[in-house]
């Protein structure tokens, strides 16, 4: 089955194929919030319909929170399962968007044509990337190239509380031989990428209570204990003078980069002047001796992402405060174990506690560890050939400093390697205001996966 | 002039005083709250007309903020100003109130009758035990004991923005032999006490910016530098391993007590534990080597009152904060002075800030130094010897953590000292739900000021 009158079918159907992902965009799946749990369920309605229209035997399957969409097509080839999300973020603040969120719009801009709306990078316009691909091939070869199974999620957004359950109960329905996935971004403007390195992540909540109620400083500075002040004594000894976390045993289980990929990372010209100069910043602050590629990618972190103590209003007032509060997570690689280290952060914090303070954690927080992916099968270099046809520069193996936790249940839950391609754009405004997807980026997206459908099968 | 009889009728009379400062205490006079201005001039006028009730020329006076009132009455003997204040605190949060703060009743509890509602305390109940007492003395007598200047502020809970203008402004007018201040509390239940050492105050808000806006950890967490980082390491540093506040300089003008002072403080038989055990405490937390009493009374102090950054809300939100940001108070005693000690700190926090981060310092907080009465005046031991017979256990000289800086203003400004007597107990809940002032305190208050009336002249 050939490609190229695929790639001109996508080409001619381009319109429709953003009609079909307006309609998509139109329905405000906003998982956090159960006051749009109906539009969930209609955002998944639309889904099963729409994989019907390609012949793919999909239902709607209910979760204790917003329903999967599962769906199968048998075929010739490899069985390739692809994974992505229809939830999309809340869209406030409201007042800072110029058009409506759930009006999408395709607008001309300086930097060319986009849709605009919530939802149209992350991750509604990704996942129709793979979905137009799919139909394209349909309406040229009158088949789809392979065995393929759709997996749609619609709680991405709120912590995918279904999520391991259901691929704990699903296992066999959901294994195939490899797992696309697409819910990250280009490297560069030009430049595709699969990104086969994401840091795990490890959350705590800390509480420190000192006096058992809020004091006036006048009558009790100086003799009571301010947990305020035993929090920050924690706080700012997480990190030693080079930037090296000091929670004990933390950095068990973190890899040196192999030589090769440390020569492609390098080969990769990543301009950390211009990264940090976006954010109004000059300097990595992460660890001595590493590279601004490496604190992002290959290195653990810790960070405070939140504290809160006293009063924070306008104006000031003299408390002395019963409780301070701090958030903070540790961003995980290679094998480091993220219950070995709460515990031993957890016991670092205790043993810094004074007489008249008590600390605890909350609990239910979340934890997983990092993933990293074995290369190894031939599928990726293909793959990463497939993309680098499509885009003017080649494709890059790359690391990505958040946390994707499905790729590692593709792993742990199901024993899938999984393959990360997105065509997401750093100006994307993912989560925010005036959230918008390249029409570029869909356009070449749709292509590459039938590059990639081409390519693996 | 005889006491016995003014005293015969404050006994007799109680019902109608508490009568009288319901009347005030309805009058819901929140000075920090623009939308109770119109309650605060309702408030002056009241004591206007009560004033004149008594033969005072009162008037309400103007001020940028909320009105002033000052009266004055001829007489002989020395000439004595009393300072009150008819502005309240806000009642947030009003669901925790058992009873709606601005209708007052008169409540028995098993401690005995208290007067529950906002301002019964702070300062209206106060207020009116020496108006209360004139008004006996006039009736008994026919005129007052002395020449009085009465001088009632609205605006103490908010700041006081418009007292130091307005003292500078009406120098002469408020120029007296000896100023009386009640809003301070007794020592122990049944022990009064002149107030005679107040610690000063220097405020400090902290702002310390990092990246230019709100990051996502996961892309710059490990390379970009977070502020609240560096704010934990600048508040952690405030004070050593021995609780020495560590700002250069700090300790310049803190005098050492003198032995009588310290004689008298011992005499106090201070109970550390049973005033830590309180509030959910067992160890002063204050500089190693210094007593309880030096603690609150006499050391200064730095405090964390309030500090703030990123994420605060429930769950999780991995975010890299742009700002970071604290209230630091410190509380000064003897002769510091309050610029220098802000000048040296800001120099201090600005010297820990790394390249990429800025600091700025609010404007406009408060500032002000300790003060120390005189008591060579025979006033004050005349005074102490009139509350000593008044009340079960001898009065006390005694320091106060708090900061009153009405009481330095009299001296600054106006070159008068002054004398802090009030009745107030521990578990009057100023600033909170509940407050409550005892009908002792303020049956025994009115005595207390009839017995210093007739003392004193």
């Amino acid at each position: 089955m050939t490609l190229d009158p695929v790639l001109a079918r996508i080409d001619a159907d381009l319109d429709a194929s953003v009609a079909r992902l307006m309609e998509l965009l139109r329905i405000p799946s906003i998982s956090t919030d159960p006051a749009y749990a109906a539009h969930c369920q209609e955002a998944a309605d639309w889904l099963v319909e729409d994989l019907a229209s390609l012949g793919v035997a999909a239902e709607k399957r209910e979760t204790p929170g917003h329903p999967m969409v599962v769906g199968h097509i048998d075929g010739d080839g490899p069985h390739l399962l692809f994974y992505g999300h229809y939830d999309v973020q809340p869209v406030d603040p409201l007042e800072l968007w110029d058009t409506p969120p759930f009006e999408p719009e395709l607008q001309d801009t300086p930097k060319g044509k986009v849709i605009r709306g919530r939802g149209t990078s992350d991750d509604k316009g990704q996942l129709m990337t793979f979905v137009e691909a799919c139909r394209a091939w349909k309406e040229v070869h009158g088949a789809l190239p392979c065995k393929l199974t759709f997996f749609f999620e619609g709680e991405e957004e709120s912590g995918s509380p279904s999520l391991v359950p259901f691929m704990q109960e699903n296992r066999e329905e959901l294994t195939s031989d490899m797992a696309l996935i697409c819910d990250t971004g280009l490297y560069g403007h030009d430049t595709p990428a699969i990104v086969t390195m994401l840091r795990g992540m490890l959350q705590e909540e800390i509480t420190i209570t000192g006096p058992s109620k809020d004091l006036h400083s006048g009558m009790f500075g100086g003799i009571a204990m301010n947990p305020a002040r035993v929090l920050t004594k924690v706080l700012s000894s997480l990190h030693d003078e080079t930037g090296t976390v000091t929670v004990p045993g933390f950095y068990d289980g973190v890899p040196e980069l192999s030589n090769s990929v440390r020569a492609q990372w390098e080969g990769l010209g990543f301009d950390e002047k211009a990264f940090l100069g976006e954010v109004g910043l000059s300097e990595p602050a992460g660890e001595q001796g590493r590279t601004g590629l490496e604190m992002i990618w290959s290195r653990p972190t810790a960070e405070i992402n939140g504290m809160w103590s006293g009063y924070t209003g306008a104006g000031f007032k003299t408390v002395l405060p019963s409780k301070a509060h701090a958030k903070v997570s540790f961003r995980l690689v290679g094998t480091q174990d993220p219950e070995a280290i709460r515990a031993s952060f957890r016991k670092m914090v205790a043993d810094m506690i004074p007489t008249d303070c008590e600390v605890s954690f909350s609990e239910d927080l979340g934890a997983g560890p990092a993933s990293v992916m074995s290369t190894e099968s031939p599928m990726f270099d293909a793959a990463r050939q497939a993309l680098s046809d499509e885009w003017p520069n080649p494709a890059a193996y790359v690391g990505s400093g958040g946390s994707i936790p499905i790729a590692g249940y593709f792993k742990s839950i199901i024993g899938t390697d999984a393959m990360l391609i997105g065509f997401g754009r750093d100006d994307d405004q993912l989560h925010s205001p005036n959230e918008k997807y390249d029409l570029e980026s869909f356009h070449k997206g749709i292509r590459s996966w039938a590059r990639i459908l081409a390519a693996l099968t």
